[in-house]
């Protein structure tokens, strides 16, 4: 860190004081005490800057309005809690082109501009950490690069969206349909006003990018190549059939290291009791890892929230002031190829009135029946499901996890 | 580290080439080539220590019985996969002394002489690292020291014995008693021809300790002090009496960091379906943490086994190969004072044919009344228990995690 030893505090700024930045201002507060003794050194929240003032705050007197205040002064990390690809950006930019290291929890920023901010971290001697981005307070992406460092990583199996599985859940155990479900997570605080960044899988597609490009070894997967499919079509008929054969519907993530590109998408998914993700309710996320050596490994905890989400970010922080910017988790600038949607090979569930025209049209596919109107079609290639659906008159079709 | 940018490959020596010992020079060299993308030299295994020839290993010409040998050479990390505190800790403090870091999965080295290993790791710049010591391959130990570090743990339940979760659920699935499933665990490979360590729960004890030590910021608390009861009396009865008040029966492992001092010990406990714990069976591990800023997180995996440990003592390798042994991960020297066992104030259930004499006895304690033969006690201190159960004719009382 620069300048380090000469200071008796280590000064930070946190950058956006909504939901997050405001959580952070509060950790560092009331576990101030035991985060001197084991950094060794006072973390100082010296600027909060926002274009808002916040005269009922206890950190009221820390707010600014002046950019240029902040960069030009002698913090040594930005805690950026801003969100989106715009102001964060420019913001980040700048205070890693200073030698200032950012933590941030800003999932879209992290996804769409990873490897430039990283590159730049690198050029100037300082850390870009993003623990927060994936998983609020779960910790997920420090264990993947560092517990997990001897490892192949495999699959990648997440919930990592709380407002999508807390509206299935709702769905699932009130029997609403998704539209009431959707205004009661709203009314809740748990799904924004313009829900779409969540219910349309594009928060978890973005989640999945940051997972797939660490377990890729940092060749970057853009969040724009990955194929998302939302919940809004799903139904209660569709909750109905998932527990007649035992299953739950989740919003899965998935990443596979795959024999040639890596298979990754976000989709709907039948859930077998069996798989430890069907026990998974509400807001919480929880990411089940697969290494060559690890075996099968599984994350839960609370996905979002003020104070989960701050752990993750004071996490870095800490991290930020002990540690000397030596990692290499470099990210390609380019994305990598991955596997067109049409070529991933998947097991499916097929819902059909009569199973048998469905054996008979995968075949060459091994076929499981389920129930009396579901056969599980192992490893089927997307392009084949449409036609597959078609001929036997199915009236349905979801991915299915044991 | 010591000597490393003068060479092409770092050096390191396995000691002991047992079950975990083999899974690491396997896990090194399976991903040999992404391992040295990740340290970016090559982590080469020099010597391997037994007093035993491994003929049959691919491994074989790495075998030496000359410790002087291998400690006289330009390793630069030990991996200490003896086990056992004796010649284990004899080893250790000899590769420490000499600037060379160890790395292990021996939790009854650590939780007995960590604080002087420690100690001597700091005093030598370099590392002593214990991920594989609890949870096998989950990484726990680095989530808890840096993806944490900003909470105040609170609160640590886990299953960290997968032979007695193995037992426990054998019991439970196939309505078999304690003596053939421990038979079973035996003939299966997941008990050891001497099971007193797992089945009492010194194991636990063991773990409990590390994990309680590092949640206490590093104040030692020695298993010596932890009260452990181990799974040898519980019968099938029990699993029918958990059964019907919706519980399973799980040794369970915990730490509260108390009022005024911690809460530590080992029991069987009934865990409530609620509780994620609840699911988790056979040989697998799992580990809830709250932390006042996180809340819940679990950490899930194989608890065991060959490769999974292999891979969190490979994690530690790449660590120490690539970081500077800069943090501070003191242990005090003396181990602290924690809550008598008598003195806790618990959650148990109690088992009597009259609810209402429990609960008249149990006065000035919340009791809730679980079935027509199950009284949930709150908070009741362990020393009032025993006149509890006599006054009332209960027939006999557990601990209860909801």
């Amino acid at each position: 860190m620069k300048g380090k030893e000469q200071q008796m505090a280590i000064n930070i700024a946190i950058l956006g004081f909504g939901t997050v930045g405001s959580g952070v201002a509060e950790t560092l507060d009331i576990n101030k005490e035991l985060i001197t003794k084991r950094v060794g050194e006072e973390i100082n929240v010296k600027y909060i800057l926002d274009i808002r003032d916040f005269p009922e705050s206890k950190f009221a007197n820390l707010v600014t309005h002046n950019a240029d205040e902040v960069f030009d002064s002698d913090i040594l990390i930005a805690v950026e809690t801003i969100g989106g690809a715009r102001i964060a950006y420019e913001y980040t930019k700048r205070a890693l082109s200073l030698g200032i290291s950012v933590v941030t929890s800003n999932k879209e920023l992290v996804s769409t501009h990873g490897p430039e901010l990283i590159k730049i971290a690198q050029e100037n001697n300082c850390c870009y950490l993003f623990e927060a981005a994936v998983g609020g307070g779960i910790p997920i992406i420090r264990p993947l690069y560092k517990c997990l460092a001897a490892n192949k990583i495999t699959k990648i199996a997440g919930i990592v969206n709380g407002t999508t599985n807390y509206i299935l859940s709702q769905m699932k155990d009130e029997g609403i349909d998704f539209d009431t479900a959707l205004k009661q997570a709203q009314a809740n605080g748990f799904a924004e006003a313009n829900p779409s960044a969540d219910i349309d899988g594009i928060d978890a597609q973005r989640k999945i990018s940051i997972l797939s490009t660490i377990a890729n070894d940092g060749a970057y997967i853009a969040p724009d190549q990955i194929s998302a499919e939302g919940i809004s079509a799903i139904t209660n008929d569709d909750f109905e059939f998932a527990s007649s054969i035992g299953c739950d519907i989740k919003l899965i993530a998935l990443y596979e290291a795959g024999e040639d590109k890596p298979v990754v998408y976000v989709a709907p998914t039948l859930v077998a009791k069996s798989n430890l993700l069907f026990n998974v309710s509400g807001v919480f996320n929880a990411i089940m890892v697969e290494g060559n050596s690890l075996g099968q490994a599984m994350f839960y905890g609370q996905g979002a929230g003020t104070l989960p989400t701050a752990s993750a970010v004071c996490g870095d922080i800490l991290e930020a002031a002990m540690s000397n910017p030596t990692e290499n988790r470099t990210w390609t600038e380019e994305s990598v190829a991955i596997t067109p949607y049409d070529e991933i090979a998947a097991d499916i569930v097929v819902r059909a009135d009569v199973p048998a025209k469905v054996i008979t049209a995968a075949e060459g596919y091994e076929c499981e029946v389920l129930s009396d109107e579901a056969i599980l079609v192992k490893g089927i290639r997307h392009k084949d499901i449409a036609s597959l659906v078609s001929e036997t008159g199915a009236k349905s079709w979801m991915h299915y996890l044991k």
